[in-house]
């Protein structure tokens, strides 16, 4: 069961100027908290509100012809290549990562069990494209091409180029190498697989990027690793139930989102890092850091004022990063809450063997690594506390399929609530918008001539 | 040639509120600057100033025997394993990312050229741990146990574990698979190493660890995976006689260390974001967060005065992370100073095929990958330079061994200059003391079960 453990962010450990009187706190919004619990589980079931995802526990269709697809091909590729970028990558590189036996891509086929490698290509690099493509027999290759809306042009470059690739090697074959997952209705490449044939999947009508990654985003990856899709399914499901609590007591997603939010708005954290203690679930950093920036980095409320808001994620990952950014934590400015998850039972245990008994490093002999990422993890958490650096705990029982997707789908309704709480848009990103029309621009997109030459001069010029 | 183009963090560019007067400013620190460099370049030849990292481009005699080691074993191991974390895993990380050809791991033998692979391991994860030794062969495996200290508890506890297997698979012979890096005279793992009989290469004094790339720290295993140390050694002789430069508008380390005091101290931007627009430069963001994390974030500056300074650094990767930051960048607080680095010539070509001219996406068609992610990299400066948001863009001519040594150097100047800037020793790390006694104190180190049960009642209450 997934624990959260805010004790040191309260005043009492952490002192008044930095501490929550949580207490207090807790009374004061629980009512608010209550209406924002009913409210996005009424919106959930309507149009246009940008919560459909959470939905996606119960979208039985999809996950049976999901299985259906990865059971007819098993066995017919060596390597799954993902073409996506942010949302259409980050969840997927989140959960292998977690699940997938470490250095899963230099096992051999038999330690794989038959199952395929996975790369993710979510940059336009042309040296790691052109070294990935050295790599990868294309014949052996399904690749998945992600873009909901079907015009993303890191994505949909890297898939002409492939394309190209596949159909020069494979003939007209190639099609069978190739899906498409993206919007049902729109899009170029909606447009582009119908024509080609491809297998496609769609991406649910409103369930943005950055929630997507139980829709098929994630799920058509997941089984073709074998992964086990149904219990993913039980995590979210049991963890939707959980959270639809709306006693902000009994509800650790509403709790965290409170106290991020007023660790942002009356303690000046502008800063949220997230830290797990486990080299497994380093990538879910890189995801919630997407989750939580574009959610809450808004320039103006829904009351159209502008309030420029958002604290700011840091992706770290304990033990390294204690001698990379910890000097800094505890002694820098006092603007950061930090999340720690913490593993409760590792999937493997390693002993440190007592051969050097009598020397310095002597008390690791017979303790296990195990023993030791803890150890550093609590010890971590008690210094931080020390110097009133406010600080949360999540444990989880172990990485597993059920406990991996209880744990995201929590910080997807944490955002969710934390979205409400500072009153914005969590679903929109117009942000982004301008520098994709510059890009348009520069790549001559027609339409968009018009900038090119200003933005051309402004480039120059600063 | 490394460049710098700082414009876009003038008033003139992002109006007043956020941007510097940079004129007047470099008028009014010009003499301070130039104090300042004469200073670290006397002090760089003193002992117990921290600076003698900035004559690592003169240590011919260690140059020479890493070498002589490198031909002397060329052919024998088919991996490297670094055992560090921190300063002795970030450089080399950092560095071997960049300029091996991408996916090196994944190459055959043959396309290596008979070089290794390269495997770092900077956590204490018992899954990641065991999985990379499952897929080791350690027969054909040279281990190089990196601590400047020779007693950090996550290096030494991998390396117990590590040599306890070896001798079980190798027998005796295990010692030639095993070298140490570490202090000349003092520590656990040197006297160990002795007694074993390993090779042994020495970090100099008073190079710390987040300084120490270019020593042997870093340079052993790039020698043994055939970079090109000479061109690394030229690159950091050239940078330091250009970084000698006493006038700020010729020194761009002197300038870029300005201008991120300033835009903190004066504009409260308590963010630092590295984002190179490469995925081969990822790595240095991650060793650029320890540099400056560690060496600014600090309680009291050198007159003891308490200043809970620095800025917190934040690692970004161009173009991935346009569709994950960038919204927050554009619409969120105004906290930011981001540096970009740019590549003007990449390693590889790669051209986008025009096959879908009639389509939405036709206007990629003919263009390069490479056009796209600068074009990527401009929009994006320009977009941010249009919400006032201070952004500076280091260019670098190639990825080369030359250019990436010259650009960690300058990073290192820079750093070093701001120090001097803020006033505070950025050479100590007092701050994660504490959290390494009280790992101590719970693995049951003698000397510290002082604090043992206190501190399990702090864990089990917080």
């Amino acid at each position: 069961m997934l624990k959260l453990n805010f004790r040191n962010t309260d005043s009492t450990v952490i002192g008044e100027e930095n501490g929550l009187n949580l207490e207090e706190e807790f009374n004061y919004y629980s009512e608010k908290i209550s209406d924002i619990i009913k409210s996005i589980n009424i919106r959930r079931g309507q149009d246009g509100e940008g919560l459909k995802w959470m939905n996606l526990g119960y979208n039985e269709e999809t996950v049976w012809y999901v299985k259906e697809f990865a059971s007819l091909v098993e066995g017919r590729f060596d390597n799954i290549l993902v073409l996506g970028i942010g949302g259409s990558a980050l969840g997927g590189i989140a959960v292998t990562e977690a699940l997938l036996k470490p250095y899963w891509n230099f096992l051999t086929p038999e330690q794989r069990n038959g199952l395929p490698r996975i790369f993710f290509l979510d940059n336009i690099d042309p040296d790691s494209i052109n070294g990935l493509l050295d790599i990868l027999d294309l014949k052996k290759t399904l690749v998945n091409v992600i873009t909901k809306s079907g015009d993303t042009a890191e994505t949909m470059s890297q898939y002409m180029i492939i394309k190209n690739r596949m159909e020069k090697e494979l003939g007209d074959n190639y099609r069978r190498n190739i899906v498409a997952t993206t919007d049902k209705k729109m899009g170029i490449l909606r447009q582009l697989a119908d024509q080609e044939g491809y297998k496609i999947f769609y991406v649910p009508d409103d369930v943005g990027g950055r929630f997507s990654v139980f829709s098929s985003v994630g799920i058509v990856p997941f089984a073709l690793l074998g992964l086990n899709i149904d219990e993913i399914i039980n995590g979210i499901k049991d963890m939707d139930i959980e959270l639809r609590e709306t006693d902000i007591r009994q509800n650790i997603a509403a709790q965290s989102a409170l106290i991020n939010y007023l660790m942002d708005t009356k303690k000046g954290k502008c800063i949220s890092v997230m830290m797990p203690y486990s080299s497994r679930l380093k990538y879910i950093s890189d995801w919630y850091a997407q989750l939580w920036a574009e959610s809450l980095g808004k320039e103006f409320n829904r009351n159209g004022e502008r309030v420029n808001g958002g604290t700011t994620p840091i992706r770290a990952l304990g033990a390294t990063d204690q001698h990379s950014q910890l000097q800094l934590y505890n002694e820098g400015p006092n603007n950061k809450l930090i999340t720690f998850i913490r593993v409760c039972e590792f999937g493997t245990e390693l002993e440190i063997p007592n051969i050097f008994e009598y020397t310095g490093i002597g008390y690791l002999g017979g303790k296990t690594i195990n023993d030791l990422i803890n150890a550093e993890a609590d010890s971590t958490r008690v210094t931080l506390a020390d110097n009133k650096r406010p600080t949360m705990t999540f444990t989880i029982d172990k990485i597993d399929e059920y406990n991996i997707a209880q744990l995201l789908y929590m910080f997807e309704v944490q955002t969710a609530i934390a979205g409400e709480l500072y009153n914005i848009d969590a679903y929109n990103q117009p942000g982004v918008e301008q520098a994709r029309n510059y890009t348009y621009a520069l790549m001559g997109r027609a339409g968009f001539e018009g900038s090119a030459e200003s933005l051309k001069e402004k480039i120059v010029s600063v």
